[in-house]
């Protein structure tokens, strides 16, 4: 169906606002990008965010616009985790089946690509203009240089908030009667820290894993970059023995590294003094409903649907808002009073799925990979998994490798932990496990 | 321990700002009570509120200032619902023991007393004058006609937001890191109405009862005023096929009166003279943590805890707020950070108990009421209660006629709530409901 050509305003800057930019523009839209920030193609960037792992809901709506190519080439494919388990050799676990793997990027690298692509195809930035209000029935917007300095008023068809966790578009929505909303912060914070590469410009680890070093209710990642370097995130609880809190000086991170991480030592100079100059991030599950206002406002990305990075889909739940919202725009051509109630209608379910999903990560994360009785269960539905690839795909999969909704992910996720559980009470499970009786129990289970 | 005087603001002049600002006057504290809103003595006000049923946590608030005579006054105590159930003679069920009730008080009358009392205690009220931002740090204060127009700052040693579900003080601290908020709204919105007195000056149904007309999905409730008239309480679904939304005109607000209650249909024609004339208003649960900022900010009341109206205790939880900060302000003395925080970590886990406990009772009245197996378990519930009652107090008892915490309260109803599903399952539970049998089972599993 063809849409009128309408006069559209995004707020937001970052991937969801310049991909979405990129779509309205190929459907002949007239758009503008606002952004309180400066450009970022102008500025050093410096680590507040985790470095981005593109899974196949990403590729897929850069694949509809035919840019997944181009955007390859500043990824990493990564088909498996490096465990750095200490006292241990590093070991490896694949991702998934063969040519399957998740792409490390940087945000800011992409988000500069992004941003290129948009201007080419002719949308209008405006950056360094904050929004401070919106007329939402009127799909008007209000920016100026402080809350209370003169604002200048623009009036568009449609107004899409991209504006992220703290979004001013649903910040306004927010004090309308009705509008449900919740922001839940975990007690742990991360931390952005770098290895460089080596002086001859090789990663200083394997180049294609995603590396952990899990330590219970801490752990450190690292994410490789294209120039040879590793981007770090520590996640460490705010407060308690352990904890940011307790890391006071630059000693004390050493001390730090020193004796929960001693595989990185050579890095320790870099790391510890790269703690005290970078900042604390909190991490914020947000969620909200409705995602729109009549025919004239909708969300998309963080401002509907803020998630932990934990299962790593935060950006690739925003990229497939995009692509559900262009099948609605091509199925429903101006009503977008329906465009709109059937984007939150089909999207909600689902955000809500993968923010469960990735506040659970956090706990597994966090709290069950030491529990032996969990590593057993783990590796007896790896066995089975392996043996029976087309009655059980792990929900790591469903999430990452699939294009099948999130809720979907869930509600079989859910199921087969209540069939691992039945098995964990399976007689001499410990010595049982990889016995012909408890695969059939497995099978029995699935097929009831 | 003797406090330093302090020049305290307290934001909203409603009935918890007004009670704690006569709570800090009496401890020798200077309090200025800022209101967005006219003096409600010098206005007309009208149905935006259920009547509230002040209980014990209420009463206990008061007393300790020596108040609960005096305002005893203006309310009326009711000892039981009475139920008007279609074609059915009302009946009466009684609320608890010899001498306990309810008691039924005009918010607005309550309101103008409390704020006469604490003029008389010396507090300032500056009314009609509107705050727009809160420096947290610094305790101070910014108010103005508008959000844009100049403002005037006020710099305080402590500053209260007893400013509501929709406090402006918590919305600055929300906008912080690490700030828990949430906010839910039930699909059921309320409308008030009013039965007038006979012409005599007395009531038109028994003054002493809270009057329920219970319908599945919505419900009308009256309680009595002091001047013979009842205020009553329609909640009734937003949407759907008996809703507000498809009550269009004068003519349909007859014919759901008539159809639904016609026990009341010679007040047929004041209520949907109401129905059109006052406003529907939403119902929402709101939690958020922290409660207070550093030794200088605190939210005190539905600010900090806005909650369903389904349990009758809004304000008797805000006024138990006022409670535990009193008896904190006698140990602690000085020390405001001490007193902030220990009155968040007590209220807290109360504040969410009685919010989950409100939320259930919207729950049973809409959708239970009519399920006879919830009504033999009740009745079971009732019988053990009677002949046990040191063994089995009802939840509604230590909700409303104790000064135990909620969360105990809830903790409790649970575990008679497991009890009593292991009941229902008895063999036959409908014919031997009232036997020896089932009494010692729940004995039995009370031991347990």
């Amino acid at each position: 169906m063809i849409q009128t050509s309408k006069n559209i305003a995004i707020i937001g800057s970052g991937l969801v606002g310049s991909l979405l930019a990129i779509y309205l523009k190929r459907k002949g839209h007239a758009v503008t990008v606002f952004d309180r920030r400066p450009d970022i193609r102008t500025i050093d960037f410096s680590g507040r965010s985790i470095n981005l792992a593109m899974s196949n809901r990403g590729w897929k709506a850069l694949r509809k616009l035919g840019l997944e190519d181009s955007i390859k080439e500043i990824a990493i494919p990564l088909d498996k985790r490096a465990m750095h388990v200490n006292e241990k050799p590093v070991y490896f676990q694949k991702y998934g089946k063969e040519g399957e793997a998740i792409w490390s990027i940087s945000r800011g690298i992409l988000n500069r690509r992004m941003i290129d692509l948009a201007e080419e195809a002719g949308t209008i930035f405006r950056f360094n203009e904050k929004v401070w209000d919106i007329d939402l029935p009127e799909a008007k917007i209000f920016t100026g240089e402080s809350e209370k300095s003169e604002w200048k008023e623009y009036r568009y068809d449609l107004v899409f908030g991209c504006d992220g966790a703290f979004s001013r578009v649903r910040h306004k929505m927010q004090r309308r009667s009705r509008f449900d909303y919740s922001q839940d912060f975990i007690d742990v914070g991360y931390k952005e820290l770098t290895i460089p590469p080596n002086e001859d410009g090789t990663h200083k680890l394997d180049k294609n894993s995603f590396h952990i070093w899990p330590r219970g209710k801490f752990m450190l990642i690292a994410m490789p970059n294209i120039d040879g370097s590793f981007t770090c995130t520590l996640f460490l609880p705010f407060e308690g023995e352990v904890s940011f809190e307790n890391i006071k000086n630059e000693n004390e991170a050493k001390d730090f590294f020193k004796t929960y991480f001693p595989n990185v030592r050579k890095e320790i100079e870099n790391l510890s003094k790269d703690f005290f100059s970078n900042p604390t991030s909190a991490m914020v599950t947000m969620k909200c409903y409705p995602w729109s206002y009549w025919d004239k406002v909708a969300l998309v990305g963080d401002s509907a649907h803020a998630i932990v990075p934990f299962y790593g889909q935060g950006m690739n739940a925003g990229f497939e808002d995009i692509s559900v919202l262009d099948e609605l725009m091509n199925s429903h051509g101006d009503d977008w009073e329906t465009i709109f109630s059937e984007y939150q209608r089909i999207r909600k379910p689902n955000a809500d799925a993968i923010a469960e999903l990735s506040y659970r990560n956090f706990v597994e994360m966090s709290s069950k990979t030491a529990n032996p009785k969990f590593l057993l269960q783990k590796k007896i539905e790896k066995r089975f998994a392996a043996k029976y690839p087309e009655k059980w795909i792990p929900v790591y999969s469903r999430v990452t490798f699939s294009e099948r909704p999130y809720a979907e992910a869930l509600g079989i996720g859910d199921r087969q932990e209540k069939i691992m559980q039945k098995i964990m009470q399976y007689p001499d499970i410990e010595e049982k496990w990889d016995s012909d009786a408890v695969e059939n129990e497995i099978l029995n289970l699935l097929a009831e």
